[in-house]
């Protein structure tokens, strides 16, 4: 009888709560305003098509062969020219969408008992990514303006339990939809500095601004204490799975040998693909359609909210970009208790208790205006406004 | 100033020696027999072609999205169906590669200081993927049948200190091309069901024999204790990143989680291009075209290895399968050190050392025979023999 030992890690996995709640929302008649899918209007299929047949025929063979763990050349090329500050494309490491990227992260920086710091709330899948490698997760106290910098100080660790670094997802968060301000980032960029400590830039929001453009990536302000994380999956399509790394020569031959090991390197077909849609400024041209269209939705959610929670207690702010808005609900209400009445008017979200670390905040959720269209929007807030008048007993 | 730690298993990470080798071999002029590149001219680009265009035609939004951690289930149902036992789909995990199902296997199942047991000498892939998990590796004594089951015996740890599994890659192996016998298989699937130790099989080449189809899996004959991994970088194409794994269920959740972790999904664009180009049983006609073509250029091989090799004491084996042959060179001759004057003569190789869990033998390397020409068969293989004459002063 075959006896199946499983790692201590393995005890510390979990399955991914939003994956749970998106397996309910598929029940038909349910709005989700829960998932962070990009709308499939904004993929630019024709585009592909044109990509994949040019591929195929100058360079498939050298597409579908086994290829270098750094990545495709002229990719990581385009990569570094697009990046807003002077990055070297020998510092770019292609990977398997910038979930990837965190698995790296991880082994390369975490051992056992190893502090990390978060922001309050965080990233679930960069906690799901961290988990295996039995860190201890803590999280910074942050505001509407990001993390803040005292209590940075105050979690930083000294010693052997000196924290490994800091993560942080400064535009148009998920899942708080907030944006770190650039006096914020000064600050944070000269205190990490001061303390030694890392940080872990993950930006695959940045350029879904709707009004202006954030404030300039920390990894710009500090290149040699930053590691970067960028993604094609919402400027394109996540189906493609195509991520990056931007990483200083102090970390950058351990995330690839952690490349090789993890699947060799990333499909160069997908790689090629994306280069060649790439060509002739396709995002400048692309890019602002999305931000429009993600803006008219935000806006739909904000009129919604605004109609429909009148009187209720509820709050949530107006985020600048990206995909999520942040909500909570009033005092005695608990996010995840009320998602089953929610279903049950057929709307869904996330709780935001999923989100934290340490310390959940059980009032708070998670709204994504992007998959949903206007017209569900409204019906979906409609839904939820009633669900929290029933559990308010009114 | 910031101070990067790095975690202790980022220490015992190293360059792929293969990986460095392939760069020197790039070198113009160079006879790669050393890299386990499949030929391209096996790569079916028009079927792809037709393929990625039908994928964005009709089913181009779900393609480029977000998709499920465990796959895309047309392509799950077939490779079920495809494998010669009895395997139901939900028991189906896409990887990407199968590089991946090594790197989710390690994560789920390897302790820091856990025994592990390989066969000797072992995929170097594997070792790669092991060791960012800190396992102790023992190699278990191999002959040309396959596992020494007595030496497994020996090795099987008991307590805290028991083997979480055996690795094994009972067709064509790489890097030694040996296959192991009907009877070997029977006696390993019975000896470690006695000893519960677990079996991750992994068979990328199972499907490439040249004149008789290998035994049945090991996996098929206990598939409550075995782990398949499979890829289509062998039948297909390595450009595209798709393997599986086949797992029980006392380990196939906690796989997933870890395979949400690591990349959230293999890309869906690749998954449907292969589930296309699967249908009408296309690798029932196309198969045999790669097993026709690598015969005759293993053929070539032997045959330039009688001519060229008589009389020096070297000793090959004769793969019936696969990619690679094993050569062990005279007494006295160290093939790592052999490799610089090899590739003076314009000839390289990987060391058979790069292969073994511990105890390496110095004398052994690798040739590949699927990615060079016939003719660069022939003028590589006699470019070795000049190095081994000229090392041995003769």
């Amino acid at each position: 009888m075959t006896h199946w030992t499983l790692a201590a890690r393995a005890a510390k996995m979990n399955p991914s709560v939003i994956r749970e709640i998106l397996k309910v929302t598929e029940k038909p008649g349910i709005i989700s305003l829960a998932g962070g899918l990009p709308s499939p209007k904004t993929f630019p299929v024709d585009a592909f098509a044109s990509a994949c047949a040019a591929v195929l025929t100058h360079d498939g063979a050298a597409a579908l062969q086994y290829a270098a763990s750094e990545g495709y050349a002229p990719l990581r090329a385009a990569i570094a020219a697009h990046l807003p500050w002077d990055v070297d494309p020998a510092q770019v490491l292609i990977t398997t969408g910038s979930q990837q990227g965190l698995d790296l992260v991880a082994k390369v920086l975490i051992d056992e008992g190893s502090r990390v710091l978060v922001e309050t709330p965080t990233y679930l899948g960069a906690l799901q990514a961290f988990t295996p490698m039995q860190p201890q997760v803590v999280g910074v106290a942050s505001d509407d303006e990001g993390v803040d910098i005292d209590d940075l100080t105050a979690q930083a660790g000294s010693g052997a339990s000196k924290a490994r670094f800091l993560y942080v997802l400064p535009n148009f968060q998920n899942p708080t939809g907030r944006t770190m301000s650039e006096a914020r980032r000064a600050a944070l960029s000269a205190k990490a500095a001061e303390l030694g400590i890392p940080l872990i830039e993950d930006n695959p929001y940045g350029d879904l601004w709707f009004d202006s453009p954030p404030a300039a990536p920390l990894t710009a302000r500090n290149p040699e204490g930053c590691i970067y994380l960028g993604s094609f999956s919402k400027v394109l399509a996540p189906g493609l799975r195509l991520g990056y790394i931007v990483a200083p020569q102090a970390v950058y031959p351990k995330l690839l040998q952690a490349k090789q090991a993890a699947d060799l390197h990333t499909p160069g077909f997908n790689q090629r693909m994306v280069a060649e849609v790439l060509q002739g400024d396709f995002l400048a041209r692309h890019v602002p359609t999305i931000r429009a269209l993600y803006k008219q939705q935000r806006d739909a959610m904000l009129v919604a909210l605004e109609r429909e929670m009148a009187g209720l207690g509820v709050h949530w702010n107006s985020p600048q970009g990206g995909m999520f808005l942040w909500l909570r609900l009033p005092e005695g209400l608990d996010a995840t208790a009320l998602l089953a009445e929610a279903v049950q008017r057929n709307v869904a979200y996330v709780p935001g208790a999923a989100f934290y670390a340490e310390h959940a905040d059980p009032r708070t959720l998670r709204l994504s205006f992007v998959t949903a269209s206007s017209e569900q929007i409204n019906t979906g807030i409609a839904a939820l406004a009633a669900t929290v008048r029933a559990a308010r007993g009114g």
